[in-house]
């Protein structure tokens, strides 16, 4: 049984991994860091925790930290976890950053895009990407894991096997993101007030989503050239859930039939990808509080592009989900563990 | 470990059977009964399934179901499970009847508010109503158990406690309800026809709804007198939840934070019934995708009303999460077996 | 054809005002306020608006407001209009007051429910409720007009008939309110962010809403002796429209259908009171967009209780619509002036 | 002052003509066809219309349209009006068809995607396209107008700018297309059943939508080459509203500045398409309930992608609201007769 912190712990993310440490046979959380409310009972600020966790916010303070804590969460804004997490060099403990900020190998595409300082060289270098499926043998020896964006979890998922096999162009790959409004934090904004956002779709970030140089980067890691991918993101009227639909050249004539097969293989040992049927599609719904990313195939043969479409829970496999996902591999253990849900549906 | 099945396997009530059945570890759900997909994996009727349950649908055979079978869960339209438990009289299964069959016991209220034939009366007189917190020493007992409605439930379970203590008046009480449209079931029609319920609130079945006599039966059995309460039910565009707002006129005065002790007091052994404190009240997003019963009280000085507010997810602590709590109870494991879950939040 | 100015020029019922004014024959929109946003173009604020009313924002000036100005409608928050209108006094300007400075009589109550100093005696004694059915004949007279509440407006169309008949007991009145999330107004709050409040039903301000007061006095005006009815209200997630379901005992028997003949006979000549037929209930999508209140009747024979549903939007007859149809009947126009829509639907 | 018919008048686009036409000036709707429900008051099927319309629905009868009827509206499903519009054809009658029958000018093509028999040549040749903004001059002389799809209308008024000054590349065009719930009609199904809907984003139809081949023909008509674009389509939690995010690689490098000045000179004209600023992109809530397209532009550099994003009111300039404009098009009334609506927000 090992210990764990949650840093940050007012956000959507924290409260999503406290939902799934709830039924974690091998962690346990001790400690649930909050600055702004320090001293609260968390069940009084979230009531639906009522008689399910009682633990009171604490403060910030690393020698606390370094006795007894095994994991670390950071459920924090971009800018909190580059900070901390070096004065916790020296421990074992484990550190899983759920922010942006470890996920950009080059400081300067992270001042570009975060529109901030970058965490320094020797962090970002030790800082294991966590794409579950596609990283897992580094992410076993990892102490300090970088866990991925919601929109590059479901493109790089979606894209990687295409790219490998050399299916599409490198260029001109279109990811088209649709994204429920969970995704833009706990914090009240215009963009996010239920009557601007009710009945209504929003096209937002086009052209700055931190979420692309991080595509990119990965996308050209798994591809012979470096790739520029174009994303939009799009907020939809409902609270969990991202959709990204993409659209890749054909670099020859194939049958929908026969990629399917071929991504069915790819993800044959992982347990929650799931391929999709010919003429079957992803949807939000079918994912909804699990941490499953559903991808569906079609070759337009009139238009020689491949579709691909892929739907993830952004909390749970964009974010706490695979923070678990993770952590599981880490230490060995099913990856399953606390995270064996059937979706929420209807 | 004992063997289940589910009669009804496509609606909504069985969907979140087969959710909460697969982390219960003491029951295995080996059987699901669809006359109109007979043959076919349940998981391409429903894809969020897909490689967690693939259990094949088949039709109702009641030898197949003598053999092996210790619980049946009945999750049909009414009409149904009232035929085919006596069929099964002779044996040791245990029986959950998740629809109105056997919640009235006057056969002629069935008629008038069913317009159907009532259940015979040996059936009626030996089924256990089972509202989980307020009957558990008889649901011990049961073999044959019905399950409450989803109004109810949240009626109920708000009322019984100030009845009991002759808090508020039998006359007069008022019971307004609101409900997400899960509780129409899973068969598509006009009313629930997204353009039309999505960003709109109808009334609906005033005066007719067949909640309406099961609440009054119950109410008057914690009562020394026959009590007609009014019910009035609202369509709201969500998926899951119910809201009941009641009033009654309080018979003396009474200081809210009193009353919500005492009910403290009533619940203190109940794991999914929790009372709030003063100023707060419940939500139908604070209990959803879980088993709880959240409760808030006011009493409005001004008029002298008791004001009592109930919140339960309709498919969980009104369907198919108060179905399992029974089973529980039953068999005498843990009322929480297969029901711990933090509630989905946001 | 007269001028009119908005003062609160960035809310909600600015926006609402706006849109009526657009297709109004004999009024002007020529100036509109708001402190946050002096000289930038409205449509720049709000692009729906674009192409359609580029009027600059500016800030308050009392002179300008004296040259040219016939109508002034302050669509402001609670505390500004009741200082303003003070200087207008000596001008013919027709002042319409959508906020809740000037509908309570009662300086104390005013203080009590608002907690902030009231409007001065004569200001109040001088304004005019503008419930448009009810009190059309001092409307025609008035020079200063309090706009009612959105939850009175509901509430009062469909409880007046019933007392002033005294069909219903004039204590124990229950009125149980559902609204839309634009009547919290444009300011984000964490009630209001849409993870919070999508798919989600909360009851707010039980046994503190400010409509409160303002039901009871307009209630005891139509009533021998002084009522205190009890409101609830409940946050449903949609974006418009208001239900409120009531419930008064009858004082004799009574058919439903004679009351309904009844209240048909009582709004025969007003355009925007619709009675719904026997078994006919009203929902918001019924009259979104629209001025029309519609009212359905029931009587509940098992409980003597008459149930009466009313629905509006509460951004037109709930406020701006009626604020429009006010200043119609002031200035002797055809009460459908401007508001001659047919509901949007779906 | 013209006579008007409906034929199809109980689905959403008639609802829509209907309300419409109560405010248009030049124009009485004096018969509805709706044979399943021939002889009931439109406001008994329909209680929004209730003291607004109260025309009776009639069965289709031919000599009765021949006399005293001007104008036609075919808000039917495929396969209807181009039966009875050649019965018409002897008469002065327009007839505007908002189905697909007349919109696909190759009778293989229409065979192909609708999977039934296309109209007749003759009627196909006479038929105009009424993409307002695009035909005006050919509308003007119409007689028979088929009245384009939802997604072709958003789709066009965005590429066909960029197409006709060759900015972008004739391949690889990808329109990943958004629509509220609306736009599946008015009967219910599993699919638009809110449980199955509401909180969920679906792709539907990928690779089969029939508004594909409608879309390749007229970029094909505006282009020198035959233009084969990818279109796909997804299901929105909302009833109204369509965006179209379109990308097509740009054959030069652009500002995005230019493009937009140049869309906007483009549409000068144009009352109901309004091109939006730099870093501006248009959402459904902007055009809710109005005849406007708004289209917003991204020149993204990194990838050479030109991004076009349209967003209409499907069941406005998407439907009803085009057939209305382009009705006063064939008449020479002012566009904006009947149309001139701020869109409803929030």
């Amino acid at each position: 049984m090992k210990n764990a912190a949650i840093v940050g712990g007012t956000g959507y993310g924290a409260l999503e991994l406290i939902r799934l440490l709830h039924t974690h046979t091998e962690i346990k959380l001790v400690k649930v860091i909050s600055h702004s409310q320090d001293g609260m009972a968390i069940s009084s600020v979230y009531p639906h925790l009522k008689s399910m966790e009682d633990i009171a916010l604490e403060i910030l303070e690393i020698p606390a930290l370094l006795q007894g804590i095994d994991i670390i969460f950071f459920a924090t804004p971009a800018g909190i976890a580059k900070n901390i997490i070096p004065e916790l060099a020296d421990s074992e403990i484990q550190c899983i950053d759920l922010s942006g900020d470890l996920r950009l190998s080059s400081q300067e595409q992270y001042k570009a895009w975060y529109k901030a300082e970058a965490a320094n060289e020797g962090l970002l270098d030790t800082a294991v990407y966590g794409l579950s499926e596609i990283n897992r043998s580094q992410i076993k020896e990892a102490k300090i894991l970088s866990n991925p964006g919601c929109f590059p979890t479901a493109a790089l998922l979606g894209l990687i096997p295409a790219l490998q096999h050399e299916h599409i162009h490198t260029e001109g790959i279109i990811i088209d993101g649709k994204t429920g409004v969970s995704g833009a934090g706990k914090t009240p904004s215009v963009r996010t007030h239920f009557p601007e956002t009710n009945d209504n779709l929003t096209p937002y970030k086009i052209g700055e989503h931190q979420h692309i140089p991080e595509i990119d980067q990965y996308l050209s890691e798994h591809s012979n050239v470096a790739v520029h991918a174009t994303l939009t993101t799009h907020l939809v009227p409902m609270t969990r859930g991202i959709v990204c639909t993409m659209y890749g050249r054909l670099t020859d004539q194939q049958a929908t039939e026969r990629l399917i097969e071929e991504y069915q293989h790819f993800y044959e040992k992982d347990r929650f990808v799931r391929v999709l049927n010919e003429r079957e599609f992803p949807s939000t719904k079918g994912v909804y509080g699990s941490n499953f990313c559903d991808i569906g195939l079609h070759v337009d043969t009139r238009t020689n592009q491949l579709i691909i479409i892929s739907a993830i829970d952004n909390l749970m496999k964009g974010a706490a989900g695979q923070a678990i996902q993770n952590v599981n591999i880490m230490n060995g253990w099913d990856e399953r563990k606390g995270l064996n849900h059937i979706p929420m549906y209807p």
